[in-house]
């Protein structure tokens, strides 16, 4: 059965959206693409695709899928809008820019009887596949630090990413892919938040952040996104009380998992000693009482594509939605949360 | 004019004490050991030392500098003792338990006229050297964060270490000393504290620590001890409004300073495309706009042998001391914010 895709928002995102969903997802066709700004409508008429003069077309047009793909403070209105027409919705994330915003299209989404969901795409990502699995295949023993990291070096594109009321910033923008992934991987429910933002050369907006999120289960995930740093670190660093994971970057596949296979220690054996003292703890094990594991890289690749498949499936009532209501619900909360930790220096509970 | 060093407490760090003093500074004779356990007389009698068998042979004694290298609840009743006894004092870290207890060590100090400062070695290591230089000649700019990091993977060395009421736990052996060193680099006041204390092998202490301090300029400092690690990371990472610096461990000497040598970017040019998405943000500056600049490593190596020579200059009124009072005070009420804040999940305001 084929379905129909109407796309509002031709930027970044939506041409992106655009031409892979033509180029790699079956039965799906991007029928018709809005912008409100002429020069990317042409754009995406050069591009081969089917334009229309307003959102309204979309809506009253046989597509069943909307995309979302505006600034952010225009998420929440075009869901509703799409939903109460009675199209599928996928919206770009952040899904909103507040929980009670986000609880409206979700009403939207149940009153209409139509699919809404984000399209959180870093779920997907090699690198975050392979952290996932460490803790699923339990490699490092239970976790106790999940650091996530994404450091760039040109502070934030210009344009209304640079605008508050729009919804610009870095925690809007990659705070809520890392903060989805970091929830979608730990399997413990998030408590407290304590977020520090930066405004390194933005004013409006913050252009670094760092955001921790502490679970039930003891685990600490701190996330670091940072548009101004030069030197970079790793992806992901993972410790847990068997051993410890390092990813190198997001395009996956190098890194490390390192093991203790020996967990009692003799301490009577050694010292450090550095020219200004010595240390007993930090004192190496020998390699003898460690040993390394390869990562785990699944043998498939993640899929992307399974996105929209499953999108589709859902709507064919053959899946449940892979990106869940509640799941949106989560990561916004914890961006509320990161807002007002920042803002009041104090550790906001959930 | 010669001085005279007696030692209470034959531990790991007494001895080396004995030993580094015996062997490396002028002016200075170790004269009397004391400790309350017979075998380490023993070690120290076979190490070439004179002992005697009770503390206060040590105050009635000709020496005028006493160490205290005991566990750490000891510091405060023998520091106030030799104070007392007319002596001048060097505590080994953290001076007291608590900044009431220090009060009282420092209002002795005061009332006897005699100098009572704390053994903050790392204030001498190369890597911190070379941390606090980066900063001292504006090398990253106006810096926002810094990472201090120190991983070691046997968990935390037994005996008193291990025990709350002795002063065990990661906080109070490598914590202090962390954090003087980040309160002695940044030139600006530390105004709150956020604090997660990990207790993954130990039950009553902590064996790993993250401690976030917010100063007054707007710097963060995070400070990472964690006795399970084992993927190490760089052991400083400090960026700034120009760049980020780098020091690889703390044998110093190894690492990099990255600069931006063009602030504007033109987003007009660039992508990052991954299989599941693109972004602008994460699109990586040409080589040509960034500059590497070589680590400040001074010309001299930092010595320690300054921390006794600088005692013995201020016990004779030719130099002030350089591990102060406040200095002192800062660290261990930045300590006692931290226990605080792990056990309220809170941020603790200075």
């Amino acid at each position: 059965m084929g379905h129909k895709l109407g796309i509002i928002g031709y930027g970044t995102m939506g041409s992106w959206h655009a031409a892979n969903v033509r180029d790699r997802i079956s039965d799906l066709d991007v029928a018709l693409v809005y912008d409100i700004n002429e020069e990317k409508i042409k754009k995406a008429q050069a591009e081969g695709f089917t334009t229309c003069g307003s959102a309204q077309e979309i809506y009253e047009s046989d597509v069943d899928i909307v995309l979302i793909a505006t600034p952010n403070d225009f998420h929440k209105d075009y869901s509703i809008a799409a939903l109460n027409a009675g199209k599928n919705v996928v919206c770009e994330k952040p899904a909103c820019m507040t929980v009670v915003e986000l609880e409206e299209v979700i009403a939207a989404s149940k009153r209409n009887g139509k699919i809404y969901t984000v399209h959180q795409n870093r779920r997907w990502d090699i690198d975050y596949d392979i952290a996932r699995n460490i803790l699923k295949q339990n490699l490092v023993g239970k976790p106790h630090q999940i650091y996530s990291r994404l450091y760039s070096n040109r502070n934030i594109p210009g344009d209304w990413r640079t605008i508050k009321s729009s919804g610009g910033g870095f925690l809007y923008d990659w705070g809520v892919h890392m903060i989805d992934q970091v929830l979608w991987m730990v399997d413990s429910k998030p408590v407290s938040v304590y977020a520090q933002l930066h405004h390194i050369y933005q004013t409006e907006v913050d252009d670094a952040i760092r955001v921790n999120i502490n679970f039930e289960n003891g685990v600490c995930a701190h996330i670091v996104a940072d548009s101004w740093t030069f030197v970079n670190e790793s992806r992901w660093h993972i410790s847990g009380n068997d051993g410890t994971a390092r990813i190198d970057n997001w395009f996956g596949r190098t890194g490390k998992i390192i093991k203790a296979n020996v967990k009692k220690v003799d301490w009577t054996q050694g010292c450090v000693y550095t020219h200004n003292g010595l240390s007993r703890s930090m004192w190496p094990r020998p390699e003898s009482e460690v040993e390394e594991i390869p990562l785990p890289i699944s043998e498939k690749e993640p899929r992307w594509e399974e996105f929209y498949e499953n999108l589709m499936a859902t709507i064919e009532g053959k899946a449940t939605q892979i990106v869940t209501h509640d799941e949106v619900r989560a990561s916004l909360r914890v961006i509320e949360a990161a807002f007002e930790s920042a803002e009041k220096c104090a550790v906001v509970k959930l």
